[in-house]
């Protein structure tokens, strides 16, 4: 099956929820993965590593911490028709507030940059906002605004899952 | 379509579960907001300002920190039909647990009076068990109350639905 | 209806899923019940004695805090039929993980022995991971692990669910 359109994928912590959407793109085709996340600690490095080791060689890896809606704009047909997975959103989240800028006009400008995507494009994000509310007044204000940009870009997607133990449960088809 | 009966909506932090639970009510018509919290901080106060806004004017806003069985047992249908929403359940318990009465008492109180309520009737609450357990005591007794309290309603509940990225998923219907 | 195969109840703290996951099991037929707590401390003892009260007489109880994979293999369907719940994977691990073994060695002898189980057998686990991250290292490293094991048993399972306020919602069936 041919990917189209918009596809979040929402998961907890090693929910399985990455490799669920590398999952959604047909094997041996070219896709274009942009990688929120850089190599800053062991810990991260191991987590790219293997990431990268599960999608093999027909992927191409752009790593962009921050302007994930230009790269989404300057993706036009004519350069191929590879679709896109960004991993994560989460993480995306993180660098947007640590470099002080506004998580909700960041959060427009993606969404935009979604409904207007040359190619299709799976998202992956996670849900952080089940247990019990932080006490760190920092992991508060994250939860919000993850769990913010998480409905905004649920209501322009296509498809919306939520991956628990490696397996989707749908919310929007 | 008209709501009936009693509707759970379970939901995370920032889940968009609020307002789900005010769509289901049919725009234009009157209905009743209970409002569990009181704005003690400016967060709150935000919040519950935010909540208004969405609204609108045909909601009668009531505020009831703890009696909210109390509240139910008293809307007869001769005071007109006009359901009712109860945002939330996570603030009555710590509200409940706060005020030093017993969150199982006041918890079987609030299903009958659920049972026997003479409109229809919507209880948001939060989820908050799907994260790692906390650390602090009084947290986690709060999570178990709040996991009882859940399960307590969705049984005497016709519907259930648990709200994530603001999209539900139907536990009961 | 008799249960058969590899079930898996996922759930968060206090979601009903120990009831849920005794649920399954026909009522008056024999079981055995495989209990990987250890009465260690009082809110411990409290909930193995809810859980037995719960259960009633025709339970055969076990307690095996580390070597489950074990039982497994030695349960032959000579010793009868009677199906087998472990309550729960959590605990499990966290004992796994006490006792300096390897969650992922482990998970994979468990995993075999599933495959290869005898009777049918309900393993009840813990979803801990959609909440915020936590800041504690080694509560990220517990979380990872269980949901690499829960992960891994999803995959083994002919059924899972996620149960929430005491409601199933089908993973995999």
């Amino acid at each position: 099956m041919e990917i189209s359109g918009i596809t979040l994928v929402l998961g907890g912590q090693r929910s399985g929820k990455s490799a669920y959407g590398e999952s959604l793109f047909a094997p041996g085709r070219s896709a274009l993965y942009l990688a929120t996340a850089e190599a800053g600690d062991d810990e991260m490095t191991a987590r790219i590593a293997a990431h990268r080791a599960r999608r093999g060689g027909c992927w191409t890896t752009l790593e962009e911490p921050l302007d994930i809606a230009a790269v989404l704009r300057n993706l036009t047909p004519e350069r191929g028709a590879a679709p896109v997975l960004i991993d994560c959103l989460t993480v995306w989240l993180a660098n947007v507030m640590a470099a002080g800028r506004d998580p909700e006009v960041e959060g427009r400008a993606l969404c935009a940059a979604l409904q207007n995507a040359a190619r299709p494009v799976v998202l992956v994000s996670g849900e952080v906002g089940l247990g019990i509310v932080a006490e760190n007044a920092l992991a508060r204000r994250f939860a919000d605004a993850l769990g913010e940009l998480n409905q905004a870009v649920a209501a322009v997607a296509d498809r919306v899952v939520l991956v628990a133990a490696g397996l989707p449960l749908v919310l929007k088809s």
